[in-house]
């Protein structure tokens, strides 16, 4: 839903991060010595989105072939209006696309920092449940149908680890300016361009690349994998909690509140609202990721469609992983747990969910084949006849005689199998203890 | 750039267009006597965004799972100030995905009969281009290599083409009526339900389905295959003009304007800015086209992710292709056609582009392998020499002694190339002369 | 898996049906007379692709650029070891492309044809089921929650519904003949041009172009549309059978076969291995269809890159959609289908999936919104205590007072809500039977 | 053309990788002490694809889920030949996935290996370029209009920039082992799974794991983004490489030779067919790597679609980049480079590309608006006259009486913007040398 209306203010931050490397473009331009440190000022005294009328920018940028144009036409006729001589100092040396660009990096660092933090948070929930139920039995699932016994722990180990995965790939984006005049050689800037671009740089808080980046995108492909892998990571932990929660499986839910997740006609529903937001963001992300990687053939030193079509793109796609995040990190802050369905699910058709332990128990005595066949008869003879897998091989003579009845309730035993599965959990959250220091 | 600044109305429209649905429900509940009809009058009374807060709104709507459930909500209440009785005949017996599917159905009609009346006006543009340069010579260019020559009217022609099968293809999306109550049966309305969704659907001008389409999406998948093919074929029309306009080909320019295209530090800059809009649409348009098909997939009777993974695809796309189709329409209709340059391409380089005339020509007397052998060495001496192919074929002795020099020059002239792509020009002309009656 | 293995066999068959092209227009040629009719039977015989080196041509393809020219060329050579004058009769007059598009039209028309044979006999066991199951209750089940029952007739007529859907859009891809010479203008074939198009065409079964089509692709991407959506009706049907098919719900199964779904290591597992190709198929699908749209962008009269971008991705599109229709065939045929447990699934959590029937119920006498209210209240209790609804509503004076005991059980039958599914239910089985016929 | 070739091969590749990992784990087994010693050589002995039949392992393949089932039950049948102990000891305590994945990781690190060696090849290529172009004037083009000039070695230090963006990220991609058994807790190999990890990862030079990531994807997805950034790369400079060669520009052109980007009918053609397969390969790669990032929605313990949908995306991903590598490493090997066209196209049009320059000269005595104005006049009058604007300027008092006669060709020089373009490229070949060593 948010993406549906930030747009609203979107245009508006946008405008005004443009308006802000045009500022900071002055102020280094002056420190270098190019411009005057007068020009300063009133510059920075009209570069302020609330002194532009949007509609008519956003009118003349369809005709001017981009936003920057008409803001830089406006900027300077504003500045003029205080200072004939600074109005000659508004963009010196720039193209637009520098401008749009570095504006597009500003917008893309503060979006990764927010869902970096967001990620962290959604970490934290997610290793709390790790540790809280480290050996706490649930069914393995896979192909939906549920398999050798694993723990709720582990799973939510498996997030964890996905979590800090997307969070070191965001953290490794490249955040550089991009100055480089009409084609790339920072050409009307003379001899100061390289100090010029230093300086900038700094102010900002960005990377100084080697050469202009116009037309060499990875960079941006590079944000839009590491925001889509994000989205990745947030929608499989979503898929497991929508799965989790249906009404048949239990296992969990989102915690109720007032207003979240009813349903008008049917007072019983609590519907899993913040996983689906992820799923959903999930869904979307790969074709705009797409969509940034095919923008990578860009023509010449600037180009003629594909630049254009990043745009909107990119920003669509960082928002949508900071939805995404927000919502995991709530899904997970209170999420309900239900330990006794979990179990009662592992008790269920007989209990032969478990069934490879009592192969492993038998194995040593048996050898492995002969373990494999007696254990897959007493399965198929305990769904048949609706009996636990237990009784039945508690009646087998070969199974009791080789294990003896506690033998066989040991091997069977959920615990034996969250035995197994705890060096994994211990493991990601000994990372993500030393990787939060 | 539109799309950067209309979402600030986007999410108005869409909120009216789900009131809309809900005052229609309302009148068709009457007609068929589920309601009185005095609850109609305060319902469309209160039914209109201006009196929604749509920042509370898009509040609510995140922990409420979308925009529909506070809408109603807030409609209720809204009602009920003025009748009580009347509150309690909102949206009754629909659910939220009825409304939010029909109103983007709405929306989408809109959206399809602006675009169809943009590529009509966009094919008028190219059947007059194809009409008027039905024979002017041009370089046919293959693998962006120069060709045997064709006409600037079969280019326009193949446009004309593509914009025809465009509309023809977004007039068969399927725009039905969404009425399935919680799980597609429409069970809360009773013996009633079929009966309200025929007037319903009579009121809004949208066609009955068989059964619910909650989870069966190929309508929508059918309207973003329908808007991406327009992308593509308006995309193309973008391409060919953003290359006949390169500075070295300079065969068409968009009209000049003040703030059209224009660059700040070159003053000798005409930027194909309308020709770029069509193609950066048509580089964002395979993104969404596969997200809304990967949404297809979509749980049971409602789903879980895929359905609310649509909500901004859908219209964005829609956006798009509405503004790629102005800015064809635009740039067909002013467009600067240079037919000496046209002309001039094709006799640089000794004129070895018409080189397959004189294989044609010399064919009937030697046989089509001499033929070729003889012209093909005729072209790498001129090339070599710097010389035209026309000099160096009469001055070759089997070449002139079969055509003659004035055979020579008939076979070269690229007016004979030109008659051969008359006819399929005529054709095209033909048929959407045709469709248009 | 298919796909991993059928490229064994892909090359041949694609090459055969380019030498088959090459071969009709050697037909169509001689019956208009363009070159004799002795030249026919020389070319005939070489065209066999058992006669090629398909390792050798591939290779030399890299270097040449396509497939097409070194195939021409070794069939040239082959056809003058017969036959010299037929030799210079080989491809005349087209362009490599005229024969790579049509050979893909070709195999395109014939995998269409089997992906309908496959859509109609997965309709025909959709049909079975919706028709068996008219009025076999299940639990609705939106956002992956239970919500009002439904019955399993009404999900397989939504399958049904889709099938049927996808099979008209595949009935209407255009399958046209390409033929327009190296820039579209047959100028090559002088005054024969548009006969021979018309012989080849009605030789090949293919529709006659107004135009050649060498960059205006909306054909293929139409044919990319009809195919991505046939993939995702499919693929949602395999997400609800997998769904359907979970240990928790065991609604349905895939019938058991030696072989089939198992796994080595537990003996109880029976994995639904049909739905998830056809849900696999449905995830590949999208990426597909973008890249198709996305080469629609072409350059002037034949492409640089993107014509090329198509040769793999039509194919293995179509490839992907086969046999998910396959899988899904399959799986619809001899479904197990698990009725007693689709009516357990709704008497758990005490009945309270039916609670709509109460309001639906009382609503006549005491006013909806009275009547939501008990309910609502009754549903808490229910959830609360663990009790049945239909024990906390007899023994509440209000709703035991106004519908009776025998009323409150009427209002909670699931039969009551498999009634209003039926009219759906037999709408889209009437459609599929006019369709059939 | 190469990708419908090498399938042929694929899936004997992608077997024996299955059966090199199976026999890795026996050796593995048997250092931990799980198995003994004497089981690993009839392992080793029988696995080798040699000895599978392939088609009917394929066919069993579709039944069974997946390949490695039917895989490893021919293997133990043949290993029973030998030794029946050893069958015993044939894929223990592993699941399908584990071999798959971790087949899969090792085509893809031979895959990134075979890739990195050309990106460094077309480095070479791109540096040599740099190198020798570093002063060579070029028209800048921005929207594919001459703009402010720049070198070719700008251009080829751009190549280069991204090359060595794309080589490390592809060094970055994550190579690890998959072990975890059915449900990711390695249960069935009791106490010693996590020896027999590491064993296994250190024989296949692979990274363990912390946890299994049977679900957790974005290993896969980061390979996927990496491989399609390399594709975006090529693409890019595949796109200039096209466009520079086009008939109309001429400043580069593939090296000829037989057989290569020929026409049978129009013998000036020289098709830059490398450079296409680049941009083939970028416009097919978008699609391929969302397929991958939607498929990171994998479900519980192991999913029932998405792993299944990364089979052949992954392997043809690779393919694609390692095709559109080759192609560039060879383009730019041998690539025909025209100084003397670059030096005309910025001659033409009366020299007005160069206009910036006189502005910068004009601005230190005038100021910019001023410098500005006036040369816009005179741009304006050389393309209005025909003249040069040399000429134009000399005969402008005000230009003339400031800068003189050679001032004002010492601003129009080429030169002077090439110069500023040097250190770009100076930083880029510095970082690349420091790189390489």
């Amino acid at each position: 839903m948010t993406p549906d209306c930030t747009p609203v203010f979107t245009i508006a931050r946008r405008v005004q991060a443009m308006l802000d490397v045009e500022v900071a473009l002055a102020e280094a331009q002056a420190e270098v010595g190019v411009i005057p440190a007068a020009s300063v000022a009133p510059i920075r005294a009209a570069a302020r989105v609330e002194r532009v009328d949007l509609h008519a920018l956003a009118a003349e940028a369809v005709e001017a072939g981009n936003l920057l144009i008409p803001l830089v036409r406006h900027l300077t006729r504003d500045v003029a209006s205080f200072d004939a001589v600074a109005a000659g100092h508004v963009h010196l040396g720039a193209t637009s696309q520098d401008v749009i660009d570095t504006a597009l990096v500003l917008e893309l660092r503060d979006g990764i920092a927010d869902i970096t933090k967001s990620l962290d948070r959604a970490a934290s929930g997610a290793a709390t449940l790790a540790r809280r139920h480290t050996l706490t039995p649930i069914a393995g699932r896979t192909w939906l149908q549920q398999a050798t016994p694993t723990t709720f722990g582990a799973k939510a180990a498996g997030w964890l680890d996905g979590l800090e995965r997307a969070r070191t790939r965001l953290a490794a984006v490249p955040c550089d300016l991009q100055l480089g005049g009409a084609t790339g050689t920072l050409f009307s800037l003379g001899p100061h361009g390289p100090a010029v671009a230093r300086a900038l740089a700094a102010r900002l808080g960005l990377g100084v690349a080697d050469i202009a980046w116009h037309t060499e995108r990875s960079r941006f492909a590079e944000a839009a994998a590491a925001l889509g892998l994000a989205c990745g990571v947030l929608g499989k932990i979503g898929r497991d909690l929508t799965l989790l929660a249906q009404t048949e499986v239990g296992e969990v839910a989102e915690a109720p509140a007032p207003g979240r997740g009813g349903s008008s006609s049917m007072p019983h529903k609590r519907n899993p609202v913040r996983a689906v937001r992820a799923v959903a963001a999930a869904l979307q992300a790969p074709g705009l990721v797409a969509t940034m990687f095919a923008a990578m053939v860009q023509e010449h030193e600037r180009a003629a469609g594909a630049w254009q079509s990043e745009w909107d793109t990119l920003p669509r796609l960082a928002t949508l992983t900071a939805d995404a995040a927000t919502a995991i990190v709530e899904a997970l802050a209170d999420l309900a747990v239900d330990t006794a369905r979990m179990r009662a699910a592992l008790d269920a058709a007989g209990g032969v969910a478990c069934a490879e332990g009592l192969v492993a128990a038998l194995t040593p005595a048996l050898g492995r084949a002969t373990a494999h066949t007696l254990v897959e008869a007493a399965c198929a003879r305990a769904l048949h006849d609706g009996q636990s897998l237990a009784a039945v091989a508690t009646a087998d003579a070969q199974i009791v005689g080789t294990l003896g009845a506690s033998g066989i309730a040991a091997a069977l035993d959920a615990a034996t199998f969250a035995e197994a599965a705890a060096p994994g959990v211990q493991r990601v959250l000994a990372r993500w203890h030393r990787e939060k220091e």
